[in-house]
């Protein structure tokens, strides 16, 4: 029962700075077998309340509050450390990547001025594969500090490296059985939550030499070469994320995406002033954007050469050279591996949950992108959370549909609430307020300009970004929040709660109250300078 | 009645993008007289409710206020724009200055790495005088919007560049009288609104060429050589950030400080954990801090070549050279101006109000940097609000003893509610989530690591912030914050409000159900982490 089985690390104090290159060495020697954190018998001996498939943002954030709520679970990860794509291949080089653009915009902006170079005219390139693998050279960081803050602080068991199969659905005793690192571990529920995969077009040449999409262009055997000039297929975050970031290092960029830019599916409460300036702001640094597009075939003989694509209203057919392409495309969830469950699935293959995350199967929950609804972090975490508190007992229910959400262009780029067009067909009054105001040319403005901005101010205006509040002129709430700036992502987490949470709604008068700092970067100013009478467009 | 004196705007459309530069043609020759938006009678021949002297952030947004509410408000202002020392000394190139230093700062960090030039070794200086004087081409802009903003959108009446002087307090028709621009304006109240000056220590030589405060060294004609060599005296926040800029453009800075850095008398509520990070990224960054150090003479001949202090515990004296000495040692009330009407001041000349904003003669209010309390931008707009309410007969109270507060560095430091110190003073049982966690070094972190952070991450980590939460562990209330990184500051003036105003305090629990956007800048996650059982330092 205690037999060993990889390494075991039960009681054994890593320190954080150990935790990197141990991950490291187990990413390039996969076959070093499971690293095992468990708890022996004679320290814990009660059945698990809960074995969490997947150790990423739903399984680690419900393991540590099952775990702190007094019950038992054990995480199991194919990777060998916790936290999942994230930090992996997802988020956190998308960040990277996204800062590297913004840092680049930079560059152009200020070429030859102050104390900056003529990046512009003289260096003009930057390396895609450098900036990719100064990721992979740091990842380790982001991969160990999971590792360590779920081991040392929050007291989870977990086993890593190591395949988990279900290899008993509620047997005889009554507990499900999940096969992993050779040893079969029982428990009384079980949480789902491996994640999804990327999705290619059903088109041809999507096997092509030089075709990435966000996991494999991490690969440093895979992507071996500078891309010079890229296609982008798709039109959401992924697409305009990494598009911004290939066209800012000077690879030049198109875009092909079947609807306009930010109106795909994934992305809700898109407001259309919003969504215009972050396509016009691709556009000024060069970006070819091409709607109502479908790509036809990704040509090429043994490495990507053009993708032909279709215009959707003429019909017409087009080719655009490329040595790149990169799928920008969706994730499909990856709910094939528990198919012996029998699950309730939706047509794209999401794993059906009740409110409590509770799929068609009694002690089966599933959480994260497996279940249907945006892939954001919060919605993984709050999932896996939502699995864990009913597991003990603790009826919750958790829904999503309003939710703040953002992207990067070289910008971030966030909003939360209603789209003006949304309130517009709800209220019946509804005021905006705008930087730049209506009537004044972006060129213009120098507001708002936030943190990060005032460069771009200085050396030709603009660029300092869009704020707009939507908001119902006769109750005086807040209805919707958008904004394209430098340094305002962060703050949409908590405007997002105030315009949702706030009994009885948030008003623009709430938001005039609020003590702001600095200036015009923010939404309670310009809610002061106008809540002194009846609320007007302004 | 009305005889033209000066130029009259009153509705005439200036486009946005022209008043810029006529703001800077009257800042080159002031001798082209008043700048007037006033109703003829035909159109409005009310007295006026309130004249407020000043039009900074007090004077125009209390016009701002009374306009919408009803009243009639003209505001006079001795330069040619609204807006008040902000936009043209003081919070907006402090901004940009702040900017730079962080720009500057990745220059050295990324020197020579990815796409960027050796900056470390080969080019290592910036000028300050460029980037002074760059600020000085764009500032007509920032003046502009206010001008624009106040008539176009505000419907604000003004006379800009011309003294106003009160030389009827309260007059037989009961009417204050005020003369600006070879005129006399009668109002039923005055909001007096025009702020405070730079302070100079009271030592030898502060009038030594070489010796600047934030508005001097934007006189290029005061400031006209490139320092190389600099001692700021102050260890508050102006000190802090125009030591951090002068220091990341290469000009070696010694700071002198009678207390520590961030114990300055006009900052509360600072964390301990919080200051020594801060004050270490300095001294990280080459700055030479001493504290419990008193200036005892800026040296020299007609130039500065150095400053002496004394160490304030033994009594020794030093001297330290330099080509520039900056003065960051507070402002003083331009109180003297008010002096016929017989003000109540405190000892440091601020003018004594109450909650209202009302002095102690009937019908006259004084806001801004005129009242006692800390120098915000938030302070000043909500005081001017408040005795615009007030005057247009609804009953108002403003205190603003809790506020949220920041600094750059050159990263953003900002905190609200309680330090962990005050914290235990009060609460028995108080619990700290921390990023880095305690036990776990700088150097080992890359969290918290924000939207600006990551290259930091990836080159060398230690320089990733400070993330801090002070929770009563009973109440499970926040009763403080405190971040350290780059993208923050916007949300703190949203965390400000939950903290402060949620009925019944904002606990832990509703942090963790905050929806976060990305990973590990934000609150809402780490809370969601510890939240599931009793809450324990972590």
């Amino acid at each position: 029962m205690t037999e060993p089985f990889g390494t075991d690390i039960w009681g054994k104090f890593i320190p954080l700075a150990e935790w990197g290159p141990l991950v490291d060495e187990y990413l390039q020697d996969p076959a070093k077998g499971p690293i095992v954190n468990i708890a022996p018998p004679e320290v814990d001996d009660r059945e698990y309340d809960a074995i969490f498939i997947g150790g990423g943002a739903a399984g680690r954030f419900g393991s540590a509050f099952l775990r702190a709520r007094g019950g038992r679970q054990l995480v199991i990860d194919k990777w060998p450390f916790l936290g999942g794509s994230c930090p992996h291949e997802a988020c956190v080089p998308h960040h990277v990547f996204s800062e590297a653009a913004r840092m680049l915009d930079y560059a152009r902006l200020m070429s030859n001025k102050y104390w900056c170079e003529d990046y512009e005219n003289v260096k003009k390139r930057a390396s895609i594969l450098a900036i990719r693998d100064g990721f992979l050279r740091s990842r380790g960081a982001a991969h160990g500090i999971m590792n360590f803050q779920s081991k040392e602080q929050l007291n989870m068991e977990y086993v890593l490296n190591a395949e988990a199969k279900v290899v008993e659905a509620a047997g005889p005793d009554g507990l499900f059985g999940v096969e992993a690192a050779g040893r079969i571990f029982k428990a009384k529920n079980l949480v789902l939550a491996i994640g999804a995969r990327p999705t290619a077009p059903d088109v041809p040449g999507t096997g092509l030499k030089g075709v990435v999409n966000f996991a494999t262009m991490l690969d440093p055997e895979w992507l071996d070469f500078e891309p010079n000039r890229c296609v982008v297929i798709g039109g959401g975050k992924t697409a305009i994320e990494y598009g911004s970031f290939f066209q800012a290092t000077g690879c030049s960029t198109t875009i092909l995406t079947r609807s306009q830019l930010m109106r795909t599916k994934g992305l809700i409460h898109v407001d259309e002033d919003m969504r215009l300036w972050v396509e016009n702001a691709m556009k000024r640094r060069g970006i070819d954007i091409h709607d109502n597009s479908e790509p036809v075939s990704i040509d090429g003989v043994d490495r990507v050469s053009g993708v032909t694509y279709r215009d959707m209203t003429t019909h017409e057919q087009f080719t655009v050279e490329c040595d790149m392409v990169f799928l920008g495309t969706g994730e499909t969830p990856l709910s094939d591996q528990f198919a012996t469950l029998g699950l309730d699935l939706d047509a794209k293959g999401h794993i059906l949950v009740d409110k409590t995350m509770q799929t068609s199967v009694p002690g089966v929950y599933a959480c994260g992108d497996m279940i249907p609804g945006a892939r954001e972090m919060f919605k993984a975490r709050k999932s896996g959370v939502t699995a864990a508190r009913n597991i003990m007992g603790e009826y919750t229910e958790y829904e999503h549909e309003n939710y703040p959400d953002f992207l990067h262009s070289t910008y971030e780029v966030v909003w939360t609430g209603l789209s003006e067009e949304e309130a517009r067909q709800q209220y019946s009054n509804v005021v905006t307020i705008k930087l730049p105001p209506d009537g004044v040319s972006r060129e213009d403005s120098a507001l708002p300009v936030g943190d990060g901005s005032m460069f771009f101010a200085l050396e030709g205006m603009g660029e300092a970004g869009l704020l707009k509040s939507v908001i119902d002129g006769d109750s005086r709430k807040i209805l919707g929040l958008q904004f394209v700036a430098f340094g305002v992502r962060n703050a949409f987490q908590y405007l997002d709660y105030l315009i949702h949470k706030w009994p009885g709604g948030f008003t623009a008068d709430q938001m005039a109250d609020v003590n702001e700092l600095f200036l015009n970067e923010g939404y309670p100013q310009l809610h002061r300078l106008r809540v002194g009478g009846a609320l007007r467009d302004l």
